[in-house]
């Protein structure tokens, strides 16, 4: 921690001790809500309590919307239900129904009450998926006539841009409140103020419905570059809007989400330290359990050949490269399959084409590792057979694992699973099997046992 | 591919065969840039060429700042130095520079003298490193002085917005270039005409150098929800904007580079279909090496104890469950952590809060997981005394495991070492050597050998 950073909150512990209420509010304003969040977490409870009832409630909303969901729960009942539904209110209607899901019913029905019509909105986003467009979006856009000109837009805009999520597009709406057209803010203000909308708004309105999922609505804006899409119910009628900055959140969590199912676990719902210790644990412990079971399997084919292994004491010791070689080509392919077709670089009709490149870059991974693989067996094992047999089982093992590994999201994905439930572990459970049965019968024919 | 795709794709053939360039024209103008590039998937490299001849260069840029690297280096070898030239001056500078960066040197030089200033331009861009905030900047920004009115900064507006990347933020600069203010366009639309902007401008600009690394400047955005931010030359001169359309790319960029690496593949440049089939291998083989290599030392371990294995041979029969069981317990702790780190929910000073958990959560898993194992290696290794040994090594490996995934994420970082480096594959490996380690020490002690 730097020294200034130390200053600022001795300055804030300050204020809150013996300041005016003035020169704290003065202070909250000149620094941006989100940094406001850092100095937060240096107070104790009821240095923040004192904070949020003296700074005003438009103030605290945009400092509330930036906490984690967990500190969020704890600082409403800091608070008490009337500041906090004070505070909600002023707050993004996305941003407070996500709030209010977090606390437990009674507590939302008390808040929900108290904040009379803003409550309404924020009940009818409650409705919705938290992963669909309608979990997302807010229900603050801007909407005008389009017999409206310029000038009476401008006009418009001026009143209600403070409470807006945003005024960079302008929705334009028919009489029953069907989109019929968009108008951005750039196109606004090259205009002369006496044009009429209707001829210069774009009718060519793409929007998505309120149950689409939250990552094709992030692929919509990463292909057409959005700053912001309107959501539309069954009739095509303007619900809402989801905006730019929300689908940097998408982005963040489907990411998240996919590298934890890869690797094994199941999605943590929230940031690592607001998921608690009993959470963690069950986040892990069913893909464990699964997969330990899966891989007992092993024991019996073990068993099968513990003849083999008796004879020659050294095929035993190769056994644990084996398994991880197959598993690491395994997750390297998976890892990339899944990605290629999260981020939508691999389509479904693409399965030929990888199968076809996964097996020559599988059988170039798998030739220069049998290569190593016969002479460190020939040492580690000390016969010419054993560098033969583990040369030979690796190549198959490399190659086998490569193109299952690739395989295997993209069935997935057929069956409309989750490709990223084929995750690593997964993989190299079921290529272990298949390694073990390649590595004995190899074996077998080579020492003829 | 349905039917309406196929009409639409067949108008555009019939349009390139016989219709006029006027009705081309309209066509490609109408439809988005994005969707163009869907559809020129369709067409043969004459087709798309005669296109891209057609349409006007405005619109023509628009269509290849959306295409792939490689599709953008193939379409300007089919069209020739003069027309790409054409194309490329009216890019964003960022795009241009990408796609330039992507060239072979000869071809680049030829294609910047033909742009002339716009040339210079993309030259200044391509000194900085691709990952950094010079890398992803574009040069297009509005920019105005602090002592002109609203109704100048308006007019100034319709002059340049069609050039500008974005209008949204308006950047204030002094006689020696430095950035001493900034407006949004939501200010400048609510303000009175005849306002000086230094009246209403924030003088609290935030700025990056051109050299931060993009995923710091990645995290500034998500932090601050902005929609665009200045960045900034030693000497606090304005060089250039990154916008948040750019940092979606970045976004998506930094986590499939981070799920490959925890994969253990080195990040691939470029999508999937863009990577050739020796660069596939190249990212993979590198770690596949290394780990077989590291993991070969498995083979030693083994051997010390080939005595304890040849009595008893039940105890090979455990060797892949209790292998992948910390493999998978290892990979599960790491990958949350790695990803903690990386969104910046978890921080260097969590060290001790992270291991605490993770400890107890590993404690819980190893419990439950022991409890399993006792009763399968009973039954599969026929003793109990076979069940106690698996028993207990299953639960010493799954904390061990679970402890050091979580803990060498965190010391990569302290040594400024990326974690994800710490990739899962890694992890099994490390924790494979300590698990035989374990598992025969206690078979030993237990069995008494």
């Amino acid at each position: 921690m730097d020294e200034t950073y130390e200053n600022i909150i001795e300055h804030m512990r300050a204020l809150l001790a013996g300041g005016t209420d003035e020169a704290l509010i003065e202070f909250a304003t000149t620094l941006h809500p989100a940094d406001i969040v850092d100095l937060l977490e240096e107070l104790d409870d009821a240095e923040r309590s004192a904070f949020f009832h003296v700074i005003p409630a438009d103030v605290a909303a945009d400092i509330v919307q930036e906490l984690e969901p967990a500190d969020q729960a704890e600082l409403i009942r800091l608070m008490g239900a009337a500041r906090s539904s004070e505070i909600l209110k002023e707050m993004d209607s996305d941003d407070a129904a996500d709030l209010i899901a977090e606390l437990p019913e009674a507590k939302a029905e008390t808040l929900l009450d108290l904040m009379n019509s803003h409550g309404q909105d924020v009940r009818e986003l409650l409705q919705y998926d938290e992963h669909s467009s309608g979990g997302i979006m807010a229900t603050e856009y801007v909407s005008i006539q389009s017999d409206w000109t310029v000038e009476q837009t401008l006009a418009e805009l001026r009143h209600v841009a403070p409470e807006a999520e945003t005024v960079y597009y302008i929705y334009v709406l028919d009489d029953d409140e069907h989109l019929v057209g968009v108008l951005s803010l750039r196109d606004l203000v090259v205009a002369d103020l006496s044009t009429r909308i209707d001829a210069i708004m774009n009718t060519n309105v793409l929007s998505v419905p309120v149950e689409a999922d939250q990552e094709d609505v992030a692929q919509l804006f990463k292909k057409y570059r959005f700053l912001a899409l309107p959501v539309v119910d069954k009739e095509q009628r303007l619900t809402g809007i989801i905006t730019a900055d929300d689908i940097l959140d998408v982005f963040e969590e489907e990411a998240t989400e996919d590298m934890q199912k890869i690797a094994g676990t199941m999605p943590l719902e929230r940031p690592y330290f607001s998921t608690s210790i009993k959470e963690l644990w069950g986040s892990r412990i069913v893909w464990l359990l699964v997969l330990f079971i899966a891989e007992s399997f092993t024991g019996g084919i073990m068993r099968q050949f513990s003849d083999a292994m008796q004879s020659v004491i050294e095929l035993t010791f190769f056994i644990p490269l084996l398994i991880d070689c197959g598993g690491n080509a395994g997750s390297q392919a998976s890892t990339v399959v899944i990605r290629g077709l999260a981020v939508r670089d691999i389509k479904l009709r693409d399965v030929w084409t990888v199968m076809a490149r996964e097996l020559v870059v599988g059988l170039g991974l798998g030739v220069v590792m049998a290569g190593v693989g016969f002479f460190r067996a020939w040492r580690v094992g000390g016969s010419s057979d054993i560098g033969i047999i583990v040369c030979l089982a690796v190549l198959a093992i490399v190659v086998l694992s490569t193109v299952i590994g690739a395989l295997l999201p993209i069935i997935a994905t057929a069956l409309k699973v989750d490709p990223a439930v084929m995750s690593a572990p997964l993989i190299t459970t079921i290529v272990d099997a298949f390694g073990l049965l390649i590595y004995f019968s190899i074996a077998k024919s080579v020492l003829q046992l």
